[in-house]
C-alpha cells in the first residue's frame, strides 16, 4: 500500500490537501471539545468543490466496491464495516443516502439499530450486532451500533459502571476479532454543534414534510448534550485502537461530512486493494461449450 | 388515482406513448413466445431518450419512496414488493443497481435468493420468503424468489407434479395475503433471447474482470431454455392475478428494461399515493421546548 494510494494523490484533481485518514483520526490525547464542527479539515474548497469531489470519488468507490464483491467470490475474506454514530440530526442518514447510496446496493448490508427489542434484550448486547457483521465482499453499514450500549447506557444510567466497563472490554474483543477476519472497521462520529442541531430540529418542526423525522424525545436527548459529549470522549479514549480507530468528522457542513466519510471508505477499500478473482473454470473449455450450445 | 397519474402524463416530457403497466402486463391469453425481446413496447425513442427518462423518473421515484417511508412512521401499512425473475444474464442486477439503486438505500430491503440452505430446505419453500416480506414503508426487492421453486423445481424435476401444483396454490394464497396487507406486488420477468444470452455469456468469458460472474452451470441452465420458457408460461397462466399481475419486459435492450421496471415501480407508488404523516405531537409545544433548551 503506497502513500500515493492512501492520500488519493493518484487523482491530481483531488481537493484534499491533507489525508482525512490522518487529520480526522482519534489519536492519543484527542480532545473532542477541541473539534470545531464548522471546520473542514484537510479540504481545499467549499460546497461546490465538495460536490465535484463527491461525484468524482463515487465512481472510484463504485469500482472498488465491485472488485471487493468479486474478490469474495474467489474466496477473499475481506469486508468493510462502517460504523456511524452521532447526536440526532448530525447527518447519518445523509451519509447513507449520498455516500453509501452511490455504490451498488447489492454489495451493501445496511442496519439501522433501534432501541433493542425484548428478544434482543434477553441476549448480551453484542448478540444482535454479531448477526449483522458483513459477510466477505460486503460493505456493512451500522447506523448506530454497539456503541449505543456504552453511550446511552451510561448517560441514561441503563447500566452500572461495572457493566459499562465490561461492555468496553467486550467491544474491544469483538472488534479485534473482526479485524482478524479481515473486516476493516471504520468508526465515524459526526460532530455537530448544539446550535446547528437547534437549527436542524427547528426546520423539522417548521416543515410538515419533515415532521415525521421529529421525535419529542430528541429534545430530551439534546438536554443531555454535555453528558453525551463526555460519554463520547470516553468511547474515544477506550476504543480508538490501532486496528479499529475512530474518526471524528466535523459535520455542521453536510457536504464536508459526506466527502470525508466517502474518503475514509475509499481508503479502507484501497488498503484492501481487491483484485478480480481468477476463473475457477477452464475459460477455453467453457467458450467451446457455449459455442456448442445450439440455442443462440 | 387518476388516469393522468397512472400514465405519467403529468410529466409532458415523458417518452412513454403507452402505459407500461398496460402493454407489458400478462393478461389472459398471453403467450410468452410472442414477446420480441428486441422490442421496446410503448416507448418513443432509443437509448438516449431512455437515459434521459431514467434520470428524470429517478427523482420522482426518490420523492415517492421517501413519502412511502414517512407514511409508515405515521402508521400507514403500505409497502411495495418487486419480484425479479429471468434467465441468467437478463439484467436483474442492472435493475437493482440502476433503478432501485437510485432511491435511498434506507428504504430498500433487497434479498438475493440463492439455492436454499439445509435449514431452509427443512422448512416449507415459503418459510425463507416470508421472512423477507418488506415491512411497511419499504420497497422490498426479490432477486429471484419463490418462483424458483416452481421453475427450476419443475424443469429440474426437483419436485413431482403434485408438489408443484401445491406450491402454485401456496403462492397464490401467499401473494393474496400480501395484497390484503397493502403490499403492492410487482412481478417482473425480464425476457432476453437465447442469442443475446450467448453474447452476454461470451462477454463474461472474454473479459477477466467478468469471469467472476460466470458459472459453468449457466450453460447447463441455458441448455434447458425451452423447458424454462414452458415453465415460465405456466407460471404466467397460473399466477398472473388481478391483484398481483406479472409483467414481461423485453430485455435485449438494457436501457429499455430499466425504464420499464422503473415505471412499474413508480406506478405502484403512485397507486399508493403516500402522504406525509401528521405530527403525533403538538408542534407549537415542541417549538417552545426547543427554544427553551439552553444549549443552542
Amino acid at each position: 500500500m503506497s502513500a500515493k494510494k492512501n492520500s488519493g494523490e493518484s487523482r491530481p484533481e483531488s481537493a484534499w490537501l491533507e489525508n482525512p485518514t490522518t487529520v480526522l483520526r482519534v489519536a492519543p490525547g484527542f480532545v473532542l471539545a477541541d473539534v470545531d464542527p464548522d471546520s473542514t479539515p484537510g479540504f481545499a474548497g467549499g460546497k461546490a468543490e465538495g460536490k465535484t469531489e463527491l461525484t468524482a470519488v463515487a465512481e472510484l468507490l463504485d469500482e472498488k466496491q465491485e472488485r471487493l464483491f468479486a474478490a469474495s467470490k474467489g474466496g477473499a475474506p475481506d469486508a468493510v464495516l462502517l460504523v456511524l454514530q452521532a447526536m440526532d440530526t448530525a447527518g447519518k442518514g445523509g451519509i447513507v443516502r449520498h455516500v453509501v447510496g452511490a455504490v451498488d446496493p447489492q454489495g451493501v448490508a445496511l442496519t439501522a439499530f433501534k432501541a433493542p427489542t425484548a428478544e434482543e434484550l434477553s441476549h448480551d448486547f453484542l448478540w444482535r450486532i454479531e448477526q449483522r457483521v458483513p459477510d466477505p465482499g460486503y460493505i456493512g453499514v451500522f447506523d448506530r451500533s454497539h456503541y449505543e450500549d456504552v453511550l446511552i447506557g451510561s448517560v441514561r444510567k441503563l447500566a452500572d459502571e461495572n457493566e459499562i466497563e465490561r461492555r468496553f472490554d467486550a467491544i474491544l474483543d469483538f472488534e479485534s476479532r473482526l479485524v482478524q477476519r479481515d473486516i476493516r472497521v471504520v468508526k465515524v462520529m459526526l460532530q455537530i454543534s448544539p446550535e446547528e442541531q437547534k437549527r436542524r430540529l427547528a426546520e423539522r418542526l417548521e416543515r410538515p414534510d419533515k415532521h415525521w423525522k421529529f421525535n419529542p424525545g430528541d429534545i430530551d436527548e439534546r438536554q443531555m448534550w454535555p453528558d453525551y459529549q463526555a460519554a463520547y470522549q470516553r468511547v474515544f479514549d477506550r476504543t480508538s485502537t490501532e486496528a479499529a480507530p475512530w474518526f471524528v468528522v466535523p459535520a455542521n457542513h453536510k457536504w464536508y461530512a459526506r466527502v470525508a466519510v466517502q474518503h475514509l471508505l475509499l481508503h479502507a477499500l484501497t488498503t484492501i486493494d481487491p483484485q478480480w478473482p481468477a476463473a475457477d473454470f477452464d475459460v477455453e473449455e467453457q467458450k467451446a461449450r457455449l459455442e456448442a450450445s445450439s440455442l443462440g
